[in-house]
């Protein structure tokens, strides 16, 4: 099966210069893929044409006039730019010419018009964004949100574990991944109301043998990799993903100030640089790039908006991956489990389903 | 001026043969300080017998029966165990015997505790717990409050953006320092109500010249110091906190493992060594243990539980510094300033002071 992905080229800090750089190169590194550029169009011309695959097969262009800006409010990113590369891309999705569709563009403006073109999938509530962290164990922690829902009511909670769960599952191949809910402590006790009632509605699920809930997991369990997946409101989880990424920053500023403070220490990170090359593999933020809007009845993956084409590129492996493994159809059919449960089928008695038909 | 401080020796992952430890040290290398180690005796004793420091003046040994454990609900630590050692620590403080008290137990128990005993100060709805985090800069960033409230109004999270900035000024000597306001988004209309509404509650203060108000900042704003004092609730606080805590380890953990993988890489490392110093230096969280717990009518210091002697020693410093810098005072006059505003004013007129007296 050949995954189609379109991009949108003219999102984030390097715009096409990464965009088309990281498109390419994927392109030529995986044979079942092809790539629907979307932005102006001479400018990606002009970018392939630098990378000598301006008669690429499987790279073609879609032309859109705008770009949504990081300054763009919402309203003018979904009702003023209906012509924005952001808009056209994902309208491939939604048109079934792509299967998934990469952006580095502002965040909120992407969520709003992958709504608002794909709509959610039925009995999701809210999209939530997914993105994923390398913890101790050298395997990745899902975490949802980050960033979509900043107010969140317990129910809306218990959607981002299934939906976390399922694309755990299909993507890493894993059944019943183990879910952890982020608090303040580790005790049933701990935590505000929206916690301690989504805990209840998680305990459920597990008992029901619907989710895998191992309980309340704290800030380091996220890196400690005690569960799968970490599930927490989109407030905390914006907040504590720059956090981590801004200690990731600092981290690296001293390394590498201080490595090449003088010839000793230089003279020492060269004896030791294939342990300094692991450890920025192992702990390169590039890797984890690209988080997944989940909940849409199409793929969406947002990249960091200050990815390099390095790092676009590996947002452009997630989005492959997450197509290959039919991920949407994998949160569907979980959604449709959790709403088929016995309570609910008690309530769709033959009487109230003809009621609509009666008035 | 002497400081004295109250230690609880049984708090903390170590217990004593860390706190007493720590104690003797600071004692040795700071002239002006006494110690009353709270705790059980004889275990106190041995420890001091162990470092030779059995006969020194300056420490002196309040016995206490019983030990707050992690475990214990916030309901026994305060109402049953009332000869618990972090009881009679902080009791040190109420009774004038001490100036800052210090404790590595259980958090939720010693705010309870320490709340208490000592009572909020003036116009202080509720206490918070302000930590310090090192930043790019080479400067501390004061975050608060770091989990003694999972819930919080704009009201709340305003007088901790003043505490914080008392705190801050109090013991870094620098009047008016920066306020930023931990968001999603740098810009006005990003977060959820209750951030909102702080935010105005905050440009007012700063309109007013109460407060130095940077605006909103994110999660990665921490670490590049774009503020010196970061406000945010207790649960979002402490998330991000052991969050980042947890990436520390992590990142610790791949470092070491890396360079001692064979000769090559250790020889580069002990080449590096006075590199591998500096970093370990700037990013040790152990300088920067010690949270003040803020809003009381008297000093008591957190230590993280994990704390060994050399970090434990950090939170006695900061203890240390705190009381020499006054801090309860700055704090109470800066909440009295906030309640002195013309508004309040208005409402104290000679007619409604004078009512309890008539009635």
């Amino acid at each position: 099966m050949t995954i189609r992905i379109s991009i949108d080229c003219m999102g984030g800090d390097h715009g096409p210069a990464a965009t088309v750089a990281a498109a390419v190169s994927f392109v030529k590194r995986t044979e079942d893929v092809q790539m629907i550029l979307v932005g102006q169009e001479l400018i990606i011309r002009s970018e392939l044409k630098k990378l000598k695959a301006d008669s690429q097969e499987r790279i073609s262009i879609v032309h859109a006039s705008e770009i949504v800006t990081m300054e763009d409010s919402l309203e003018v990113a979904l009702r003023r730019k209906k012509d924005s590369s952001m808009r056209l891309a994902i309208n491939q999705v939604k048109d079934a010419n792509a299967d998934v569709c990469v952006s580095a563009g502002n965040t909120g403006a992407l969520m709003a018009i992958s709504r608002y073109v794909l709509k959610t999938l039925p009995n999701v509530d809210r999209p939530a964004i997914c993105s994923i962290l390398p913890n101790q164990k050298d395997k990745p922690t899902y975490m949802l949100d980050l960033g979509a829902n900043v107010d969140c009511e317990p129910e809306h909670l218990r959607q981002f574990a299934i939906m976390g769960a399922a694309l755990f599952s299909a993507v890493e191949g894993q059944d019943k991944p183990t879910i952890g809910l982020l608090n303040v402590g580790e005790e049933d006790i701990k935590g505000n109301d929206v916690v301690k009632k989504t805990a209840e509605l998680l305990r459920e699920e597990h008992a029901k043998g619907v989710l895998n809930f191992y309980g309340n997991v704290e800030g380091n369990d996220i890196f400690a990799g005690t569960t799968d997946i970490v599930v927490c409101d989109g407030f905390v989880g914006n907040v504590t993903l720059k956090a981590v990424e801004g200690l990731g920053r600092f981290v690296k500023t001293v390394l590498t100030h201080e490595f090449k403070r003088n010839w000793l220490t230089m003279l020492g990170a060269l004896i030791a640089k294939s342990a300094l090359t692991t450890i920025g593999k192992r702990l390169n933020p590039s890797r984890y790039n690209g988080g997944s809007l989940l909940g849409l009845r199409g793929l969406v993956i947002k990249s960091h908006g200050g990815a390099d084409a390095y790092s676009f590129e590996w947002a452009i492996q997630r989005a492959y991956d997450a197509a290959k493994n039919g991920v949407i159809n994998r949160i569907e059919l979980a959604m449709a489990a959790l709403v088929a449960a016995p309570e609910i089928a008690i309530e769709s008695s033959p009487c109230e389903l003809g009621s609509p038909e009666i008035s």
